[in-house]
């Protein structure tokens, strides 16, 4: 009876290296927190990071504001309540809020001193998408505003997707970055194979390189139409030449396939936000950027082909990464193993830009004047 | 970027002052656990007060009786079982317990020395509610049991109603309290404003008065037929002349209207019982009493209306003091900002009667015993 | 007003005796955790053993496997994965694993060092049932393996039977060892009362006799059927000349009828699996050994009666057992008052061969190499 032991090498987590499910996402970061379409003008949308219910209102005039969203007399959600001109009235007692968080009007009181006001997150709104900035305000400005796929770029068309998914962020970087699962997707993509091409790193992002090949099985239509097909002239199969680089740089993740010419055919960026405190439900948002073909019908055609292709594959990863969140949750600690020396990369990374959860402030305060860890904030160097 | 502090003023708990959240009804008052509607001849009943089980037990001669609701044997419930004369006799092996709590009869054991019995509580059954003393039955004959609205009086026709809102029992007095929260109610009552006309209060209560001034929108149709038209000859809005007065009689509820004359209108009664051992879901008991108008099949033809209006009403108020609960989950303590003094003094009387948590007995035992907080039991003093 | 305490002699957990709800289910014996016909060739199933997560794997050849069901890589279910000849691939990354639970393939990493692999179980079928070992495989060649009804019989017909129960095992133990709860079955069974004849036991069983007397209502048909009618010439009822015996031998429990002559004439074996950690939720895996009747026919026709009527049955029994569980869940403890001798000297086995929840290993280890309690291995002894 062979008895190997499972634990024999896992990642305890120790003083120096915490646990990495229990490291949170860094608040010093811009995040997206909803779809601009979402959120329509006089109405309010009430978001969360992290656990810190946010409320997003867009007046009738003007930039949408968030406000934290708990009303300060009874704590009951802004978010509930109606939007005049510049202002958000709690629908309990009508307690009144302006852009600044200042409380302007308590319908019942008389205009002299008014109560306490409510904390406000800078906001920006860009590439469809509404973010925030949950951690110190005084960052906002010179922390550095993502670039958003190629959503400014007429080339390309993209599409949005935002799923949900119950797992810890860091998860989600794993699985992206580690391209050796091609064996998850066998169903939808055949038999693929990852070939590591090298990795780039620097003190805030980790970035690793692809190619692939198909070993067996057929090559799907909306692959086929975005990347031509790889057969050479008697139907066997040829290596494919494009090269997949996939780079998490701290805290979002992008994906580029470059065909054999350089050109960037597919941009996809994606953050993954962290919905309640625990940090253990992820709201994913995307941006997938593909380059319209020469014949510029053929991306409309393939459009709703690709759609129904990547939201068969989301969906595989979505089950593994919740089947890993809920083996973490049964022993309490992760237990992972890792042997692939660009997931370790990445995992020290996270760990090195995100917040530890004990030393992260309690749940109670605001997580506002945060230093950013150093390490993410310095330059990045490249290393072969 | 405007960093108000939303806890600069919030009423935290101190050794002085509980958590008004984890303050529990003194169980030594008379509190209604069932509609008599809903326990039949030869029937048990199961209740529960503040996470106690309790069997109501309604024999085919006499009054109903209350036992603790688990057999000493194997703790499975007595009202899964059968209703013998004066006895209720367990499901699962068939002990059988009296009225006193006594066990009368093990099918299977000789008739010599029986097993212990269970507890009893004091049971009364006043204007369609059983009632029960949950406390120290020694005192369930000298506290004094409540004027359940006009269910006595002719005059008037009573309504029941009983919701379960998933709260602590004190957001229900704070909401009916605090006439200032029109605002939640704008769509179903149009724009109404109360006027805060002055308090009493005492040891064991608060009292607080309102008149109304409708600011705009329609005068709902229920309203109308209960307090008549509020026009002048030119069609202006009027000054409604009905006082409300809100008062809590520990740990009780009412809200009586009186007309221009000095007339009772409507009596509500109302009671909140608390469900759980934690005491954050309430089963509310309501009665509302109506003053028959002069031509009295009029209060029929309102009486489903008026069943509309209320419920409606009732709704957007389990709402709003659910959120109230969820935030208060949220961060485990109350961060309330309360500005309004009658609520103030309201807070402090349900805190001072009441029983704080850490001083409660363990959930195990009975709540047997507890001496009544003097303050309760004195002999209101009446303050302007 | 009777004041009893139900607390007076209620089996509070000391120090020598530990709570019995809090006794688990000792690893070092043979659990039957499917049936064999849920799992197909080529096909994976997922069991748990006490919060420990398997995989029982039927390979196209040979007999079945089971090894601990997470991937040692990132600890998703290995029985998510697809079975290649005598292996085991999990979904992910395509890790593959033998029967020896040793890793012998990473798709993506050279044929040199490979990583640990995973903790087996030892696996025997029989009786159409697969058992696993979960304790010290070392004493699973020497531990007996229970003797399964009479499904080796070609006189008897088998029904298997599996319900799954909200309870700890300790529950399902005492409900059918206890007899004189005929009360609870009322409705199916007519007025039934045991007759206690008798019982045995020794260090790792104990066994209790009883004959039944139908004190009134009808003689349900499938009882009939099997037992015959018992009424005189006069169409009095007459006592019922079958024994009961029903027998809980460490960790399994049997209830033997035989009939006057002493054929045994109904044979159930049955075995209690916690499925989770803290052992509250069983999995109850039952074999129904009839006689054939002389008619070889009449036991096809009762059979579907049978079924019906054991279910019928078994549905109260779980009913009861789940509000024992929920009233202990309810105190945290155990605070039954047991008078039946018989049960006391059960829960007193119970505790002595099982694994006391603090004395176990944390959930985290394997439970290997824990020492059998010396009293469950001694020779039984037989007491009047």
């Amino acid at each position: 009876m062979n008895q190997i032991s499972p634990v024999q090498t896992d990642t305890a987590a120790t003083a120096a290296t915490p646990d990495l499910r229990r490291v949170n996402s860094n608040p010093d970061f811009w995040y997206p927190v909803a779809w601009s379409s979402a959120l329509r003008r006089n109405k309010t949308l009430a978001v969360s990071f992290a656990g810190i219910p946010m409320v997003l209102v867009r007046p009738e005039e003007g930039t949408v504001f968030a406000l934290f969203d708990r009303c300060p007399h009874r704590q009951v959600p802004l978010s509930k309540g109606t939007v005049n001109g510049q202002t958000v009235r709690c629908c309990y007692h009508g307690w009144a809020f302006g852009r600044s968080g200042r409380c302007i009007d308590v319908p019942y009181l008389g205009k002299g001193k008014m109560p306490n006001g409510v904390r406000t997150f800078p906001v920006r709104e860009e590439g469809g998408l509404i973010f925030v900035f949950p951690g110190d305000p005084a960052k906002a400005d010179t922390v550095p505003f993502p670039k958003l796929a190629q959503t400014a770029n007429p080339a390309y068309k993209t599409k949005q997707f935002g799923p949900r998914v119950n797992c810890h962020y860091t998860f989600m970087h794993e699985n992206l970055m580690d391209m050796n699962h091609q064996f998850l997707h066998r169903r939808q993509m055949g038999q693929i194979k990852a070939r590591f091409l090298g990795q780039d790193k620097g003190e805030d992002f980790i970035e690793a390189r692809y190619s692939f090949m198909r070993c067996a099985g057929q090559q799907p239509l909306a692959e086929r139409l975005i990347f031509g097909k790889h057969k050479d002239l008697n139907g066997r199969e040829q290596p494919i030449e494009e090269v997949v680089t996939i780079r998490t740089e701290y805290p979002y993740q992008t994906l580029r396939i470059t065909d054999k010419d350089g050109d960037l055919i597919m941009d996809l960026w994606t953050a993954y936000v962290p919905v309640d405190k625990d940090e253990r439900v992820t709201q994913a948002f995307g941006l997938l950027s593909i380059l319209r073909p020469q014949t510029p019908l053929l991306i409309d055609l393939i459009w709703p082909a690709l759609g129904w292709f990547t939201n068969r594959i989301f969906l595989e990863d979505k089950e593994i990464v919740e089947l890993e969140q809920a083996a973490w949750n049964e022993v309490g600690h992760d237990r992972n193993v890792e042997i692939f020396p660009v997931v370790k990369a990445l995992r020290e990374l996270l760990t090195r830009c995100g917040i530890a959860q004990d030393a992260a402030p309690q749940a109670d305060a605001a997580p506002v004047a945060l230093a950013a860890p150093a390490a993410c904030a310095a330059t990045p160097e490249t290393t072969a």
